[in-house]
């Protein structure tokens, strides 16, 4: 059995990468979201080991102290982080793992984990990622003009992503990526040829 | 306008590298095989610039201490290379050009053309390259023997190419190197994002 590869996607928020990965997902069976750790208390309706796993900070402290985070940051207080076991025991059963995380926690499973699948889902225009973050049209502009901001400069760390996508209709966005993922199954790297006479 | 590639495709005779590279090119008119150069004979039946360009010996002799081929080889006393600038002057119109090489050649435009996708097609296995080696059943055994090594031997540079292709049906092996096609479009260094406000 093949073993399953890390695939980082990162994106500005409005630019669709849920809808876009759940459409992927659909079509393949061997996929999976990792799950994230978290220190923040669980919050109703959220189930651990679903949504997060929460754990307290001293446990948090004491795997990043043991190397066991892919990535981690922390933001308002609270930690957030990949622990590494989960993603490896699903990859040697064969599966997929899809880390939907920010730029520079993106950057840390890159260093980590040279063959991990990287890419960077963008916006098809500057107008448009602008349309989308305002969804609803009731963002006050000051804050619109900050996210889009915010959006604009996310995007230009896309180079250091292996591939970078436009996500102008969902069904093509996620045909790029079915694609991405057969091909990489191809590298020779993860190929086997079969030269011996059969039994 | 997108540049075009340079796409290298090896793999042993027999293989059916072929019927698979027509079955892509069917569904891309943006792709095209690259015409080599030949000092050998026309022969009856071939077209200038279509299976070969004919040229004297001399000519090649000054093309090569020109630099002007992408890679070279000589058979049976006859020079074969890839003219570079063909090559080129499709590349600007957005035309990706396939080269359809032996090993050594495919080694040559590796190193020459970092930018180059190379792709190996592999047999699904030792017995089946035997059976299509021994096609229609009337190849002496011996003679059968020596071109199965040969073929083994080719596959043992599979690892030199980005990806190898396992040629079980034409189909899956089209749909794997179109897969290839479509991703390495998505590479971040040939995606721009459009990050300026609309005119």
């Amino acid at each position: 059995m093949k073993q399953g590869r890390i695939i980082i996607v990162s994106g500005p928020s409005g630019v669709g990468k849920g809808t876009v990965l759940k459409e992927v997902m659909k079509n393949n069976p061997a996929l999976r979201f990792s799950v994230s750790a978290t220190t923040r208390k669980i919050r109703p309706g959220e189930i651990d080991g679903v949504h997060y796993y929460y754990i307290d900070k001293p446990r948090f402290e004491k795997m990043l102290e043991n190397h066991e985070m892919l990535e981690h940051a922390e933001y308002a207080g609270n930690y957030y982080g990949t622990p590494e076991k989960a993603v490896n025991d699903a990859l040697a059963q064969g599966i997929s793992v899809v880390l939907e995380i920010e730029v520079q926690g993106a950057l840390q499973v890159m260093l980590r984990r040279p063959d991990a699948i990287s890419i960077f889902i963008a916006p098809p225009s500057y107008n448009e990622l602008g349309r989308r973050l305002n969804g609803r049209g009731d963002t006050p502009p000051d804050v619109a003009a900050e996210r889009l901001h915010i959006a604009v400069q996310e995007c230009l760390n896309a180079p250091k992503y292996q591939y970078t996508i436009i996500n102008d209709t969902v069904s093509e966005a996620a045909a790029q990526i079915q694609a991405i993922l057969t091909a990489e199954a191809c590298r020779s790297e993860y190929t086997t040829i079969q030269l011996k006479e059969d039994e």
